[in-house]
């Protein structure tokens, strides 16, 4: 059995308990402790703070306010955390609810004063498990709360070229900060996509010389990883389209402008998932036709040789009859019995007369195509 | 047979009689005898009293008429309680026949003067049956009805936060007290999905092991119950969307907001339930493969065995001819008849050609790859 | 072969002559002669009068013009009939040809002075086949003419219920008294399925026990039977959602509420039947999973008996051959052939030998778990 | 083989040239010789002229101004009446590259003096193949110009019905012309599918019987000509609501109402062919789970008849085995060699056990239902 | 194992940096050098320049500003030249990223003063692999300026048709000439189709006559390649809608009617892929039952030889047995030892015997219909 795939889906379980009251805060056992950087910034300046403690937050929180500010929050296991949060920035309770329960689908949900996004950032992560990770987004005027749901280091280009300082980045305001952070998390998704891609091609080499279980359990793998690749991209595209749409004063121009973009990648991403899909449906169907083939050659094999040796043993069968040429009472011949065995050239002909059959019987298979490699 | 699964689709038979004056009270055979209790509540007062004939009934209708009240009516087995409320709050024959018919889809029905709600509660109930329970609502200014098929007690959380008084819940309104009830029904959807999953999980490991014709039923028997989750969870769906979009006073403001929180369950719902029925009918397929399989290596060992031993058998069959070295009758030695026969070592000739034979099929097998396990 | 359905899928073949005239009227041969009845009532009259020619229909339209009437025609074979109607009451011809041709889709026609209304009735006759039937309505402000292509008495129940005088159905005008024969018309399509839906749990259950092509084919039809059904009901729906929201002044406000009632009941009806051809689907799966595994069964009973024995047969075979120990010419003794032959405990050696590979098969087979119960 | 089809797809191949100016004209080497009838008429006068050339065209356009007239075209591949007629009437060429290109989608192209109309018109040839031919149509105020691919009569029961001058066709302008021409045309789907249906009929008696390979293939084709009338179909039917809907003065109110009519009727055919199309699907499914069930039936053959005969052949082969009983060189007796053989009954006692086997593993097989027939 | 197909899909592999800035050029490797053609032209004059340096560019585009302009880029490799573009006609730097990252789905983007427009050139190239070529249009009032991938010259008829001088091409303004490049890529669509229509159609005459693995894996392979042309045809189709109904004054009025005749083709294009697309499905179903079907010929085969030889070797096998007629110790005669051996017609009797048994076998699988070419 071949082994090729390294990638598995990552599966996580969560025991959600019915009936408590919405926008109550439930951590999951395993939530990380935050790790907590506020980034202040405008074209000219940049500033990069760790936060170590909610004090320390609320000191960083009441400087630089003419600045552009990101508090990026990794980890979401403090629910006094999320509680200072909510009561600092007047956040309704829902959206707290949904920062700390990860299983939250892509979308934008307008509040008032802010605006609430979710997205799902798909990577492979050090053990080859596709990580299906949640990060938030809270967006106001001059700030930009995000919350990760682990440690992951995927965001990193986007810090880069804030601190380098070029471009947009530092000049377009927040929402371009979150259209940055959120064409960065899709980015991602090809990356992903392509690596499953690879896999399925030296899959379907392997396929084409030989067809086994193993290949038929990977191939239905990948069909389900990009399932559920696809489950989440579609309503990422629903959701980049919604902030294109949405008539907030919070999404700059420029930033609608480049969202448009990344609505191309979200379609970019869908037809690449089709794609792959498709191919593992199709590898699917080819294993399946393979194994049917396989059996038919194995069934040739021994209807060949079954054909060719039953009849031929029955023969020799005949001969091994015990039929008495003489009766062992009377010591009268009994010329009828078998008198092929006492012919001078008995064994020659029937050696030959098998010969016959035999050639025979290859010519017919031969001639129905049995001898040929299918 | 293996058997994996506990949990089974409880089915009901409803014999519907055609013709039926349209908003006549059809009650089932087996419906329950009603246990009403009504609450009385705000803010600061909690009043709950339980309610043993309509004439208590009435009594306490026209108490506490200041107070948000909820009455909660479990088993609708009783026509006259039906009729007693039709007439008391003036409400449309066609309601009353939907509660009494507990075959009704979700869905939200305006009137002037009430909401009309239906929900279908999905649970796992005691003997392991998946309940399909009508659950109605009849929603006035400051009172709301409802319905329950069965006695279950899955809403007794929403009653427990109700007396806790902490939150909206008291000070709400009525609308709120129909979101909470709806949401705590749709979490338990997902209660009865994980549990499906669960034990889908457990086929799926044990199908890798082993497939057999137990593990197909009971798969087929997942994604049926997953197809019928799926029927209650779209119209659901649909339903919170249309109390949200509604524009009837009835709905509170803070009830819309987190309606909107219910709608995002329900999309949940519905992909956890997609998700689902993809797996089972990758395991299905998979199953199909696994059973085309194990009958081609049946097959090898089929065609192994045969193509070896055939052959060889017709060697043995023919040395085990009668043919005659010597004519009985006249003495004379018949030369051509197997000669190999009296030959010093024909026999161990005639082993060693056997050997080299069966090797050469060996060889060819194990070229071909059938002596792999697959 | 069992034999366990016993519905039948009706046929009909109409020929239909391309190039006529739109608007003629085209009777199929087997049409039957019209059976007239006019019924004129309201909330305290009612009259009912057996009609048996034009005459006497002519004399009937002209009395008790006061009060709300039902032309009920069953049977459609007559052009002269229904050439006076299209002449008295000014109806467009295509309406009458439609009313002759009974291959109508359920629709909703509207004219300037009436609506044309088509349904589909289905049910099972009592040579146990699913007839469909077309049923006509045309709609005047107090006049319902309907038209019912064969005697069936399936609407009887609203007859009674009109004879019966309670309710709606004498005092909310004629456009409830059509509500309450399309109602009708669609509660019976319940009863259709429900029996279908009986038909097939029986093939359920005998398909566990034993998989059949006849099972196959019964569920083949089940599933054909419901699809034409379907094909009925969602046109039915569309008719009935037309209805509710055509701004059309024959449709009473009554009416329109209760035909949301019917709309609940067309959602209904698909559901079931999606419910149903879903299980057609997974019988049918499982059925050509079944056929795969007995399969796999046979065969393995025949690899198990034929990798046992044709081994045992070569050795048998083996020794069954004629190796001389003595030369008949010289007298000499050739010691290498078949010395075991002369051994003292050669045969029981032998025997033994058998024995253990026998055995060892046996236990390779085993372990390989062929010889369990699948 | 059994050969029960005799209809067949006619299939075309057209080599377009890519880069070609658009509007111009490019004829297919076989395209028709126009033949030119013009008819002239109103609800009094009936002229029918035959034109041979394009100045008899010319005189003839100029006369009878006053009447409503009909160019009728059969044949399209004169390249110059095509732009005479372009000219003449100043179309656009769009139109006329559409209209020498066979290859259109039925469509609805509106231009500000006139409408063009285009309709596949479906029906067997008397080579027995479907013909998809194009029909095109120019609508003028007062003047139908349409242009037909070959010399088919497919349409004279219109001319017949103008000709007779009975009805609104005299009467009703140009475009209820239009409108007969097209309900005529797809009047003819209904013959051609209702005769495709009749051969899968035939087809689905015959598989009962017997499944076989040409059975298949037979199904497969009218699958595929059902599918490809589907896609006629659909366009077709929304040419015919675009014609509806389209506020062209050029469509009179009576042509528009007659054109419902005809919508109807495309939905019925749209039916017709859903149904049809089930019903192949359901055919080939059913043809697959046969030939398995028919491989089955041969393994149990094969299987019942070796199972029995093997042993018992082993049995056989043991009592041929030539273990000797007497050493030839000593003359000692080895008594332990086969002394079965020498005992008064050991051939009675041995055939009994023989029996004995045979019948027990009779009565498994009939245990596990595989003496009957399935 | 045959090979007909000889097209294959070819595959590129593109590695994306995720968290690049928005709107830099990312080159790919083998990315060619730029190949820059200027055309100037009205209706009466036409200049073509090659240009070889961004310097002449610079000149030539000062020149013939009266004149419409046409850039056309072949070659999009060099950075200097798509910002030197970039800059010089104050295009979004969206636009310029891409045209450098090649795999954009057809679209328009509107921009305020230019129109930014994506196709998908597909075409077989010299290896005759499906080449996938992105071809870019920005589009000002009197300026088009095109990008290529290649330098394939499959746009050269329009060119051809630019210096030809007649028609629109030359009077009708630049966005006539981007409707006629897209009309010619869209023909393109054409040819390829066919091409692989006609390889389809030899794999399904070869079908007929033998289904082998190689068939099955060029037909998946042809669905492929038509559903990754069906993956660039719809957005196109979205595409041409979009400039159809764009309100941008960039598309002429003509421009727009032309555009309307380009989707007619694009809908034309669906349809034959559709057309084929079932047609793979529909072959590769045929594949499988017909694989099917010869696992049944060659299982007849053997059974029918196994059954009859496989009795008949027992017979011979029982009187192959070596039951002695006299005990070897007393001389005894054991008269019940296998009588028929020394009867004097038992050998005759005996093959008689054998052959009615296999006469009967013959009839019983006459009669069963093995014997028939199925
Ligand atoms: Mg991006
Ligand atoms: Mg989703
Ligand atoms: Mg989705
Ligand atoms: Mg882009
Ligand atoms: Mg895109
Ligand atoms: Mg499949
Ligand atoms: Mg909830
Ligand atoms: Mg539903
Ligand atoms: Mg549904
Ligand atoms: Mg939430
Ligand atoms: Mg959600
Ligand atoms: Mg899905
Ligand atoms: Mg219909
Ligand atoms: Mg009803
Ligand atoms: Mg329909
Ligand atoms: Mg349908
Ligand atoms: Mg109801
Ligand atoms: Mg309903
Ligand atoms: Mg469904
Ligand atoms: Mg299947
Ligand atoms: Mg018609
Ligand atoms: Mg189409
Ligand atoms: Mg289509
Ligand atoms: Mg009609
Ligand atoms: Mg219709
Ligand atoms: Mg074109
Ligand atoms: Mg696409
Ligand atoms: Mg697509
Ligand atoms: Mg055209
Ligand atoms: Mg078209
Ligand atoms: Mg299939």
């Amino acid at each position: 059995m071949s082994k090729i795939r390294r990638i598995r889906l990552k599966t996580k379980k969560y025991i959600p308990v019915p009936g408590t009251s919405p926008g109550s805060i439930q951590l999951y056992e395993d939530a990380l402790k935050p790790q907590i950087t506020v980034y202040s910034y405008n074209s000219d300046e940049f500033y990069s703070e760790k936060i170590n403690s909610i004090d320390e937050l609320e000191i960083q929180i009441e400087k630089h306010k003419e600045l552009h500010r990101w508090i990026e929050v990794k980890g979401i296991g403090d629910a006094d955390l999320l509680t200072y949060i909510e009561k600092k920035f007047s956040i309704n309770k829902l959206v707290i609810e949904d920062i700390a329960d990860c299983r939250q689908r892509p979308k934008l949900d307008e509040y008032e004063d802010y605006l609430f996004v979710v997205s799902r950032m798909l990577y492979v992560d050090e053990q080859l498990e596709i990580e299906n990770e949640q990060v938030s987004f809270i967006l106001f005027p001059k700030l930009l709360i995000s919350f990760q749901e682990n440690y992951s280091n995927n965001i990193s280009p986007v810090i880069n070229r804030l601190k380098g300082g070029k471009g947009n980045i530092r000049s377009a305001g927040s929402s371009y900060l979150l259209y940055a952070l959120n064409d960065l998390i899709l980015d991602n998704y090809f990356t992903l996509i392509y690596k499953l891609g690879d896999e399925l091609e030296t899959i379907e080499e392997l396929l084409y010389r030989r067809a086994d279980k193993s290949l038929m359990f990977q191939t239905q793998n990948i069909k389900r990883e990009m399932i559920s690749i696809r489950r989440a991209a579609w309503p990422e595209r629903d959701k980049i389209n919604d902030m294109i749409r949405s008539d907030s004063k919070l999404i700059g121009k420029t930033s609608r402008t480049y969202l448009k973009d990344t609505y191309d990648h979200t379609m970019q991403i869908i037809d690449l998932i089709e794609n792959y899909k498709d191919l593992t449906t199709s590898l699917i169907d080819m294993n399946l036709t393979l194994i049917s083939q396989r059996m038919n050659e194995i069934m040739k094999v021994l209807t060949i040789i079954s054909s060719i040796f039953i009849p031929l043993t029955f023969i020799a069968g005949v001969y091994g009859m015990n039929f008495a040429i003489e009766d062992p009472k009377t010591g009268k011949f009994l010329n009828n019995n078998m008198p092929e065995l006492y012919n001078e050239n008995g064994y020659l002909y029937t050696m030959g007369g098998m010969l016959i059959i035999a050639i025979a019987q290859m010519i017919y298979f031969w001639r129905k195509g049995w001898l040929n490699k299918s």
